[in-house]
């Protein structure tokens, strides 16, 4: 990641922590405001990876290592000369690179962006979907959402485990709860039998239950089936 | 987008920019800390969006509307009691749901992130998937991720008319139905008011209910209720 002209220090700090959130570690930062660079290093609890970042006077220099270069922009009154790419069709290009080869990505000032000149060592550029009427983000809202883009999937991982499904049984049973608790509360006595039957499996069958909900659901509707009935005998 | 308990000011002007980057435009914050909150309301430039921002005292209030309320969580130390869902499918599903009913995205404070209280009024919760080391990102670049992700792609539209999702506040009612129903027939008593509260109602959530069905319910767990007192009176 290349930071080019960067005047705001807590834009800096923003990028440092995002990079950190998705695993990026090698920042270049090309002509910073120094007092901005110098304040945004000594923060408290500035990343590691922010006193490491290397410090260079030119975008050639910054990304000299690197076999492929993206420039970012807002598309804005300019005309651009490089092709263009949305950030889905540009993350894969990117991260397939990124695979074997070392990658820059190029984030100009928060004012102007990038200038031509510095456009010019970009191979294409990369532009995130935003309104017409905002073209203009964040620096940080914007590399963190590149960032994300370009680790999000390479690790889909499973986070949830798949709570047990209440079965047909459990479904059943509550049903049959339900019902004989409306019934003895006096709910809809006036309806057929049969079809508020149907009507209350139905629903029952809707609710997506857990097995263990079904149970909660079960035991409560049984406590006051239960206290229905004594009381009515009462 | 929902703010619960929001402290920083340059936080608030970040999500309310992002909203304008990404097209979103209704903000509600839930007890802000109210100097933060007067802050990026007078700053230059702030969004239209963040003058119309309704305040709220109570996540409840907050989320009333909405048939679908997804929490955010950087999946601490804290043992979460709902489903979580990584951000690109969590993304289809918003998505889906967006098309014809409110979603609420909440996002807690940038120190504590939301309460396990707060948490148990989300269907389900949102998980940016960052490094183990540095799992905690900035509100503002979170937020700007998560609108990007459900605006990029927004042309996938739905065909099919999926029925009417209960609100939050149908299922709030039903939850206190279903409580005081389950007090007043004795049902644990014993357990911590506070927790089995929680459980209830995080259980209400994970039933997928429609409109009509929570109607059905709520009827049957007054009509119950109004029995239970009535002969308890006897």
């Amino acid at each position: 990641l290349v930071l080019v002209r960067t005047r705001n220090p807590l834009n800096i700090g923003a990028v440092a922590r995002a990079m950190s959130n998705f695993g990026f570690s090698c920042l270049r930062v090309v002509q910073p405001y120094e007092p901005a660079f110098r304040e945004a290093r000594s923060a408290v609890g500035a990343a590691s990876l922010l006193q490491r970042a290397r410090q260079h006077t030119s975008v050639a220099d910054a990304v000299a290592d690197c076999s492929l270069v993206v420039g970012t922009t807002a598309i804005g009154e300019r005309r651009l000369q490089q092709p263009i790419r949305d950030l889905g069709p540009a993350t894969k290009l990117i991260r397939k690179r990124l695979s074997s080869h070392r990658v820059a990505v190029l984030f100009g000032s928060e004012k102007t962006g990038l200038s031509n000149e510095e456009l010019s060592y970009c191979h294409w550029l990369l532009h995130i979907p935003t309104r017409k009427q905002h073209l203009s983000m964040n620096l940080g809202q914007a590399v963190a959402i590149v960032l994300y883009a370009l680790s999000a999937s390479n690790a889909p991982k499973v986070l949830e485990r798949a709570p047990n499904p209440a079965t047909a049984d459990d479904l059943e049973r509550l049903t049959t709860a339900l019902r004989a608790a409306a019934t003895a509360s006096g709910f809809k006595k006036a309806q057929s039998v049969e079809s508020s039957e149907q009507r209350l499996r139905r629903l029952v069958r809707r609710l997506s239950l857990r097995s263990e909900d079904a149970g909660v659901l079960l035991g409560i509707m049984r406590r006051i089936l239960w206290k229905l009935n004594t009381q009515s005998g009462d």
